[in-house]
């Protein structure tokens, strides 16, 4: 039988707000309805829109509201009506950390009062309506103070007493009093949007970086395990190339307990070193330095060591254990056991990873465990290190990263967190709902014209523009695609070119990249051959063929143009599908490159590209200048349509700096 | 100086729930994140659906959650998996009222279990995880009663007691074991979206009827002013055309200060008789009855005559006051005062409507105000009246309507509303979703192909589909469109058809239209010259070109065909820009219907109409028959292009019956 539920009556109750008239929605941007926050970096200009109105014909006033999110005192910037009963404000972020924004709106009777007044003809009508103002003028100056105050009761007072209808007019339509009695409007009926929407400032690095990936281990000398004091005498490699980020994999003790092989083979044998992800041993885990890449000392100084050369240390964090990882025999209860009594390892039916241990996030003893892995960043951050590339984040529950991302920002605001989510596409969503700054992205595997223009065009739609950063890596351990398989030196140049020029942030995995690293250890799979993950390879820095200086011009280009850090992506026409185009516009600093590719490897391309020549800030009747970035060259380019040619066998791309249009002989003022 | 807010942490508690791995997001239906209800009607199909994912790969269960608004206990019904992590669920509502329905998901370990059990292959593995998956049955056991527990128990046991492999893989993936085991499955870590989605469940009518409006003053002998008792007399006449909502201009006593002559014009002489819209005099106000119409005992036989036809009535409710209304005196301070003390009439200055004062709906005493307006409803529908047309709704503030119409609708649930707002698209939606069953529509001016499939495009996208119900009128007694006045009788029954065949919802203002009434006040202008309005007019309804029996035979149609009633509308491309063809499609009855209208009231039009064949349910080899449910005539068409001509002399339309494909020898069994 039906119970009744007193408390959900579906009427409204009839106390207090009976006489809010305006009426607010859709707010923009939004994630989820304010359940999830908006990112941006400090000193960008939030834009809020809302549709916002009510009954009648009565004029609106409308304010977009913003604050600290540990602050209570709210600022307010006017919005102003964009037609359709849409409105428009801006508000700017200087600082890191959370901020939390709404609307209000209310029907203001003053605005609504002079909107009339200046309509009407009838001179009673006139001499009725300037007592109601006068009355308004003098409510206005009671909330006002000092020679504000003074100023409106001195008009109020003026129009009170004026009868010629001239006069009466033009007392009551002033512009300066109107301007000033909207100051201190009538906020009693006020309407607030009820969600709080939270925003979170990052600083610039979250939407625009440059990463290089190294295993520390093989940048030894011949034969030794190399270290992080031979990493930091890689430092001007890494930065001569142009990067900012140096992200390396795992540091901490290596397993001993079913280390894997060389080529991932079931059994090591004494000499192996074992997978960097395969983390802990007796020398500790994910708090702990392998001893044979060095100490934490050694991290101290490899952190300040790379400042000085205008990089950032990256550390990864994969929670989860090799077997013979303290925690195992520690917390015994953060494990999942089978029915035998022994751990359970990972596994996926019927494949096995048996030197891996993950983390039973059903614990009983969930709380500790939470508390252990957010620890492990706090432990890092103390250290200095303020990015993390995290491991499969989306193997662990959404609810600990949300918790745990919050809390190590609420202390270190400047901390970047990237997700490694190869997976399904609401769950990589999810993941950068929840708080990630950074996430990686299916461009990996995106080759041909019509991917990549889908992929990036469903990235740049909102809502997910405005908490999904892409970071795009065209290798990384895991993944040699197979269009590095087969492409040769062109693919990697072209793959190189999109990944840093249609997103802010993008890395390689190197040197592998640089030079070249192509074999993979079985036909149709994307594993690299002697892959980095389970021995240390020796690296020829100094081959001729080595991409690094190419690299170097692509991340200059990088470095200067705003553009290419936050400008927006829009593609342009080609007629040939093996050319794809793409323009990156900056409105704030007027700096625009476009960008053209020869995707197919093997032979030349030539074809027309169609410029939306207003989009692009230049006019359609003057030639202008384009510059290649990566070959220097210049063009003359004139009107919407221009030729491209790409040799794939000399360089698959262009990265054209537009620039401002010519001289031409109609700029002399020959009339002077 | 900031003040630190200590309630506004970012950080999620570590409380509770950290275990509750599923997410789920994105539910549909719903209207801005449930604040607003989504309508359905009695016997609809709610299907819903959402995202529902966990981490990592185990299995998931997801259930749609449902209840009726005033019963604290929850159905469901489980959601099955789409791909791409949507899910879908659906439940049935029989009863009128509100509901609350919702999500809930969660990670299953037996379902996991059983899921990696099926691809497990070594042995150990097998024997172990079978230990696991006893523990679970008898789990799930325990949860159980009676038979259930029994089988449960037993089917635990013998798969911890069973050795041999293939025994044991047998027993652990039982189907019938599985299925039992499924219906107790362990929800200690459930999710539950947070918001329970409200849902309106309105009775059919609410989507689908057809309304025919007239003035009961026009419809007494001649030279005399027609009663509610001539009105019944029409009855006949309207429910011969096929109508089903009989609805009439307000009905009360006509203001006499100030009242309007004909045509609208400033000064009524003696025997004008007003406009129905000032209401109230002497005699009464919103619950009183125009002496010259009749008495309450009047109105109850009309409403109960008119339910022996198969019509119901509607009641226009107006609120606003003529100066002689009885609130002016009885309750000064709803209305709002001139400084000159006197009430403020209504107007848009220059404009002035001195014949109307509006209610103040600021008023200190807004409460009260509210009261008597919705009990204005209350005394209708205690009268037997179910359905109002609310007169320019979106000046009156959007909180009263919301409150009276949950008010008027709790008591009676059957209770439907139509906004006539005809006013911008946001202030429209807003009134459909917090309450108008039914909305005026920007039909009335949509003319040509592109604008009608435009609108109608438009109008069946989510969230607007969900809450917003269309009702066409080709004509009011505000509104005689300009089509109207220059395309004669082809355009008079193209637009009805159209207006009849688009929406489930559909009106015409008569007899002005079967009438073919086509003068304006003045030229440029929508009024109708000698508007009814205003004056007393004479219809003469057995005029031999009267529209009524072509009226009755689209009535006719709408009620024989449910796809005319709450079919899927899709539009079919034609080659000529004059013809507009366009399908409605009842997936649950098969019916079909499709419309071909020639929008040129001047020349026969021609083209090709292309089907998509499998959207109506036809097979692409075989001929099927159209029955044109206007001229009676039937076609045998064959694949997807079609010819049609349609000449506006003779009938501007088609109304096709598509009907099952005939008959060929291949239907014959040669071979009995």
């Amino acid at each position: 039988m039906a119970k009744k539920n007193p408390e959900s009556s579906s009427v409204p109750a009839l106390q207090g707000d009976g006489r809010r008239r305006a009426v607010i929605g859709a707010v923009t941007p939004q994630v989820d309805d304010g359940r999830f926050a908006v990112k941006r970096v400090v000193g960008d200009v939030v834009e809020i829109e809302a549709d916002c109105f009510a009954d009648g014909h009565d004029v609106l006033a409308c304010r977009v509201r913003f604050r600290r999110e540990d602050d209570r005192t709210w600022c307010e910037a006017a919005m102003t009506a964009l037609g359709n009963d849409r409105w428009r404000g801006t508000f700017t972020v200087d600082e890191l950390g959370r901020y939390r924004y709404g609307v209000c709106a209310w029907v203001d009777p003053f605005l609504t009062w002079r909107h009339d007044f200046a309509r009407r003809i009838d001179a009673d009508d006139l001499r009725i309506a300037a007592r109601t103002g006068a009355d308004f003028m003098a409510a206005a100056a009671s909330r006002a103070r000092g020679e504000h105050r003074r100023r409106l009761t001195e008009a109020s007072r003026k129009l009170r007493e004026a009868t010629e209808l001239d006069v009466l007019r033009h007392l009551a339509l002033d512009e300066e009093v109107g301007i000033l009695a909207a100051q201190y409007p009538d906020r009693r009926h006020e309407s607030t949007y009820p969600v709080e929407f939270p925003l979170v400032v990052d600083r610039e690095r979250a939407q625009f970086s440059s990463w290089y990936e190294l295993f520390p281990r093989s940048m030894g000398a011949p034969d030794t395990h190399g270290t992080l004091r031979d990493c930091e005498a890689c430092l001007p490699y890494v930065a001569k190339m142009g990067f900012d980020v140096l992200y390396l994999p795992p540091i901490h003790p290596i397993g001993r307990e079913r280390r894997k092989g060389k080529n991932n083979t079931l059994l090591a044998s004494e000499d192996d070193f074992g997978s960097p992800w395969a983390i802990g041993a007796r020398e500790g885990g994910h708090k702990a330095i392998h001893p044979q890449l060095g100490t934490l000392t050694d991290v101290r100084s490899l952190v300040a060591a790379a400042r000085s050369h205008g990089l950032e240390l990256a550390l990864d964090i994969a929670f989860q254990c090799a077997p013979d990882h303290p925690y195992v025999e520690s917390h015994p209860e953060w494990f999942r056991h089978r029915a035998d009594g022994s751990i359970q390892y990972a596994e996926n039916p019927p494949k096995k990873y048996q030197d891996i241990y993950p983390f039973d996030f059903e614990s009983v003893q969930w709380q500790a465990l939470w508390e252990e892995l957010a620890s492990v960043f706090a432990f890092w951050a103390r250290e200095g290190v303020r990015i993390f590339r995290v491991d499969n984040p989306h193997t662990k529950p959404f609810a600990f990263w949300e918790w745990a991302i919050a809390r190590i920002k609420q202390e270190h605001p400047d901390v970047i967190f990237l997700a490694e989510a190869f997976t399904r596409p609401k769950v990589m969503h999810r993941l950068a709902k929840l708080g990630f700054t950074q996430s990686y992205t299916y461009f990996t595997w995106r080759n041909t014209k019509q991917e990549l223009t889908e992929y990036f065009t469903e990235l740049m739609a909102a809502p997910g523009r405005d908490y999904f950063r892409p970071n795009c890596w065209p290798n990384t351990p895991d993944i040699l695609p197979e269009s590095l398989q087969v492409g040769g030196r062109p693919v990697f140049m072209a793959r190189l070119v999109l990944a840093a020029t249609l997103a802010g942030n993008y890395g390689i995995y190197g040197p592998a990249y640089e030079l070249l690293e192509y074999a993979p250890r079985e036909h149709g799979g994307e594993e690299y051959a002697n892959s980095e993950k389970y021995e240390l390879r020796r690296w020829d820095l100094d081959r001729p063929d080595s991409l690094a200086p190419f690299i170097a011009r692509v991340n200059a280009a990088r470095r200067e143009h705003p553009s290419l850090q936050r400008g927006q992506l829009a593609f342009v026409a080609t007629d040939n599908d093996e050319l794809i185009s793409y323009a990156r516009v900056d409105a704030a600093s007027g700096d625009v490159i476009l960008v053209v590719v020869n995707l197919d490897p093997h032979h030349p391309q030539s074809g027309w590209v169609s410029l939306d020549l207003a989009a692009l800030g230049l006019e359609p009747e003057r030639p202008f200048q384009v510059h290649d970035l990566l070959s220097d060259a210049h063009y003359v380019w004139n009107g919407p349509r221009n030729f491209v040619l790409l040799d794939p066998a000399q360089a698959p791309a262009h990265i054209l700096h537009v620039r401002k249009p010519l001289r031409t002989e109609h700029d002399f003022d020959y009339f002077l």
